[in-house]
């Protein structure tokens, strides 16, 4: 059973997973190359090579999508005892999975054309709404690790989806924060956010649905927040213009990155409003372009090198 | 000046450093190869590379650590208006140190003997004495970052130094932290903690004066932490057996993971009581085998792969 321990005094978590550390990667360590070994297991024709599919979405008979359990994960619907004091702990209990958002081993979700994320987009959302039916399961974590550098251990393009017993603690602060500006200012805060940023030099790309901006205190180079501008919990609350604006902007970022940065890692992820919270629903990218060390450890402040206004500045294609 | 900015909503913080983005490397942003460009800054007969010296300590009248002001600093004294709401920002009012702590370009700490290692520790302290002489510094960090993957820009072994206006979230959380649980359980969580943690499989090291162990949630593979058994609030605190007994601790878990995980980047830093307030001292030492992915920045839980009982059995040489 992989624990979900907490630290001895902060609200921090770990999942101690030692089965995780076994798996493969066709990286090899070395630094990327594209490279890499024979077998691609997240390839049409290597299906028997994952634990039995979840669903997939077909094209012409062919699947263009599929879900499948990750074959060393993170989190097990094991039970088991929890504990309290000094030494926290609580089962990992959960449900670990992988999207293969394409078939094709050469392109990445940033070549898709924007019908095609949105299709991966909608499966995201019937994961989460299948995984948040089980009751002991707390939130879905949505993420996808784009290179090695960003954590991903095989460089098919693919997301991950993980379940957990608890809320985590950046989504139960995020929300906690929600209420009480709420509160005191009877607004959403990132309506105000995306309203005062898209009038300014951090303002990336909006159209008629979607705003997206370098947010103000930025922790990594080149990060970009996309938000429907429209009040919504979720991705699933959109209608299917939004939703097309929504995914033709994030693709813009990501293959600005591409063009624009020589393709760099990053991860994107999800932030939405868990079952009867309030939460703006809205995907953060944050390129793996700089590392966190002994002050950022020491402290939890970041030094980011890259100002927010010149990141904007770069995905508006106002080079200097 | 550089901006201490506020998450829109979050208790987290980002120094907006743009000059720092331009300081020299002499890793070349290639994998480390132990090949660097010709002249090392922080070496002896260079000391004209580096701003003006500001403490040295000498050896038959050479320098042995040296210490001086980051060239590319993320702080600095220059003042400026602050803001508060959703784009809450101060500015990044403070010092940037380095400590060279040997002549020898090709060793590091760990190379060097315990007598050596105290005196580092001593200039530490000097440092943070110093520094918060000036009133509105609230903080000092000190760190090192060892090796391109745990944050170096330069090879040369040294450490640094960050005073900051403000309490760090990191610290202010932790000193919260001590004092819920001291007023719960009239002791201090951390001799709690050494005291249990040596008694079992988590136990890396112990002598009279010093206790070693894996933290229980740990979030790093092969973290370690180590502290003074006596309840002290820095190293300055201790007495000359007490300092001799940490750094020959300190010296054997990075001499350990040097000859037994092939020298792997780390960062170490100190966690101390600052001006008032209660915390035991310790230094936690965090190696850099693994990658924070998406999960890890969305959700705010780490996963491990290495549990730390077989860290800790690492470091105490039961190779399995």
């Amino acid at each position: 059973m992989n624990e979900l321990r907490k630290d001895y005094l902060l609200d921090e978590w770990v999942i101690i997973a030692a089965g995780r550390g076994k798996r493969p990667t066709d990286f090899s360590g070395k630094p990327e190359s594209g490279e890499e070994m024979g077998t691609c297991f997240f390839c049409p024709g290597n299906e028997h090579l994952t634990p039995p599919e979840i669903s997939r979405v077909e094209e012409d008979g062919n699947w263009v999508i599929r879900v499948f359990p990750n074959k060393f994960p993170a989190v097990s619907k094991e039970e088991g005892d929890a504990s309290g004091g000094l030494r926290s702990m609580q089962a990992a209990y959960g449900v670990h999975e992988i999207v293969a958002d394409t078939n094709d081993h050469a392109k990445t979700l940033t070549d898709m054309p924007p019908d095609h994320i949105v299709r991966v987009f909608d499966v995201y959302m019937k994961r989460i709404e299948a995984l948040t039916a089980d009751e002991r399961t707390n939130y879905v974590a949505v993420f996808k690790n784009h290179k090695k550098v960003a954590g991903a251990s095989l460089s098919h393009s693919h997301a991950q989806i993980i379940s957990t017993p608890m809320l985590p603690p950046v989504v139960r602060r995020e929300v906690e924060a929600v209420r009480q500006y709420s509160a005191d200012h009877g607004s959403c805060p990132h309506c105000d956010a995306w309203r005062g940023e898209l009038q300014g030099d951090r303002r990336i790309a909006e159209d008629e649905y979607t705003a997206a901006f370098a947010p103000y205190a930025s922790r990594f180079n080149f990060e970009a927040m996309v938000l429907p501008k429209r009040h919504v919990g979720n991705f699933c609350d959109l209608d299917d213009g939004e939703k097309a604006s929504f995914c033709t902007t994030l693709k813009t970022i990501l293959a600005r990155l591409r063009d624009g940065l020589g393709d760099p890692g990053y991860n994107y992820f999800l932030h939405y409003a868990p079952g009867g919270d309030d939460l703006h629903f809205h995907v953060k990218i944050c390129p793996r372009l700089s590392t966190w060390a002994g002050f950022e450890y020491t402290t939890g402040i970041i030094i980011n090198t890259m100002p927010p206004e010149t990141a904007a500045a770069f995905f508006r294609g106002e080079e200097n």
